[in-house]
């Protein structure tokens, strides 16, 4: 084979729906000489990142803790460890990652009731009841913030009407954790997953699980082992709680990159920092709207972290992308699924939701979409 | 909370069971920008990936690719994807590791016959033919280098026995891959997962699988999806192969460090590598026997990345260990499992096997052991 050259990739202005951008603390935090997996130094740090954690999530769950893959394997570890095969799920599907989370439940033997909706639409609690009503379940899952339709399920009163069912409440915080509200605990949700690439602005590899009470309860309250090894939070907990039991091996440089990524965020302050990811974006809406071109997501359920565009009739939506990238070095996403060639997806997260890249973008979307 | 401080952990010398010590090459890499994860030039860096994982296996399997979740990661993804509930594996069984690929086999329905032998011991083809006359298996699997004891099974021979049975040949190579000779093609092996913080030399986060023709035909011919999402192959090989389909977010900067890593690998050459890692544990090896301890495993089946050494009687396991991190910065491994209390792990891995290493470790302990 041929020799490898140098590293020889370009710095690009990341607006797409995830990894956002990443400070330059975090890449030096990241880059910082490994001590090993059991060291005491990192046995603190874990500490520090848990601390973190509870402090984005707005939580005082003990058991709140990275789990070492990406978004999708903190997803799959809610469902893994909470359902048992012919345990019964309901999942609110009003998008591609509402769809995703069937797919994973289903593998684990779990009857899955799905609830439709409209990709781009949200549910409400009197929803939610309703269909408990016909159907009961152990665990309801909605997806709080939805990347592939940009819109937002608002989570007051949900768990309310969950637990009244005796379901527990399973929440997709991907993106909204740290870009937008989200209070696990006043909210009274059982368990809830994220990613770190999204509005925490540190690189993918990480995904942060939270687990109250009750979804811990479920745990050890299982007849069969959990059907995923990597996964299996009854040995994670070992692991990130006092004993820390060896289990697997954890990726100390994204935990070092994840400490660090959550210290910018204490800096600013959760409030400081919503207040920012919501200003910037309606300073994009504005211009999106000033370009003539639609947000498909009504203003009153849009997320402040992604905004779904409808590509205008007669617009070329590859043709567009690539521009963005080649002429601009601008990154924004297609759509998924049920809005493939409609929408481009829009992200403002973390430490990419900066007006210097609102500007930017829609300089360059102005120039693009004249030609 | 209180707020964080600057990162402050220490830069360790790290000889135990990995992570081991990364070249700064390797972290500048990983420090680099991020580009999304479907970048046109993400995708290329995913091939020089992949081509530099083949290279290190020695395959041309198509389907080499770095799982995102840490060695034990790879490791589920190679059970979770051959094995159906009802299907029959034999697990050689002869240390903490291969325990665990049984725990994980068993998770997925699968009949588990173990092949025990003593911890230290390794398996020969003739035992391997003998077990497999009285219970055939779908699936054999052994651990080519025991992290837990460093004993080294020899793999020449053994597939052939393997297939005679109508058996695939799984391996564990987490341990041996970049610093023993390891012949996935030549020695007819059907699928084989690594660590990459091991021999490789670069952070843990990223586990390399390579799947040759029969194991993919297996994916292809299973009657049940795979029961795990994040880790099902028939989906990642569609991430991973030529049509680049979204499945999961990959960990963008680890990937950047591996491609450094395995870049070094292949300026280093793999040869001179073998013969480094095996001078230096030589180097090893005669110092501890200089200093009176007993190595655990003979010279014939001991490990050059790995070397178990007894604890001499009376001696502070925990105190010199506490010790040589504390005093001398330092850092090597107790035993696991039936070595606990009894054994030191002491890796000479990648970058950490360098004489600097082996002189600075035999001194500090000559200094520990004295008092």
């Amino acid at each position: 084979m041929n020799a490898l050259t140098d590293l020889n990739v370009p710095e690009r202005i990341l607006l797409g729906p995830g990894p956002s951008m990443v400070s330059s603390r975090v890449l030096r935090a990241m880059a910082h000489p490994l001590v090993g997996h059991l060291d005491p130094k990192f046995i603190e740090l874990m500490k520090e990142v848990q601390e973190g954690l509870r402090y984005v999530f707005q939580t005082q769950n003990q058991m709140t803790l990275p789990v070492s893959g990406t978004g999708s394997a903190g997803m799959e570890s809610t469902v893994a460890n909470l359902l048992e095969p012919g345990d019964t799920i309901m999942i609110g599907v009003n998008g591609y990652f509402g769809e995703r989370l069937c797919d994973m439940a289903s593998r684990y033997g779990a009857t899955v009731n799905r609830l439709d909706k409209p990709w781009g639409d949200v549910f409400t609690p009197e929803e939610i009841d309703a269909a408990l009503k016909k159907k009961p379940a152990k665990v309801v899952a909605v997806i709080h913030a939805e990347t592939s339709t940009g819109a937002l399920t608002s989570l007051e009163g949900m768990a309310e009407v969950v637990h009244k069912h005796g379901a527990l409440f399973l929440v997709d915080c991907v993106t909204s954790l740290g870009g937008i509200p989200l209070k696990i605990d006043e909210w009274d949700i059982d368990i809830a997953y994220s990613g770190t690439q999204k509005c925490l602005s540190c690189p993918p590899g990480l995904s942060p699980v939270t687990i109250g009470a009750r979804a811990r309860e479920a745990f050890h309250q299982r007849k069969t082992k959990v059907a995923n090894w990597y996964l299996d939070m009854t040995m994670l907990e070992h692991y990130w709680g006092d004993e820390r039991t060896y289990h697997h091996t954890a990726p100390i440089s994204m935990n070092y990159a994840l400490r660090e990524a959550l210290r910018l965020v204490m800096e600013e302050g959760l409030e400081a920092r919503y207040q920012r990811h919501r200003e910037n974006s309606q300073m994009l809406w504005d211009g999106l709207e000033d370009l003539g071109l639609r947000l498909i997501v009504p203003i009153e359920r849009r997320l402040p972290s992604l905004t779904t565009v409808a590509i205008p009739d007669g617009v070329n939506d590859m043709e567009i992308r690539k521009r963005l990238l080649e002429d601009f070095n601008i990154e924004i996403a297609g759509g998924l699924g049920a809005f493939k060639g409609k929408a481009w997806r829009i992200g403002l997260m973390g430490y990419s939701s900066r007006k210097e890249n609102v500007v930017l973008l829609l300089s360059a979307l102005e120039r693009l979409l004249k030609k």
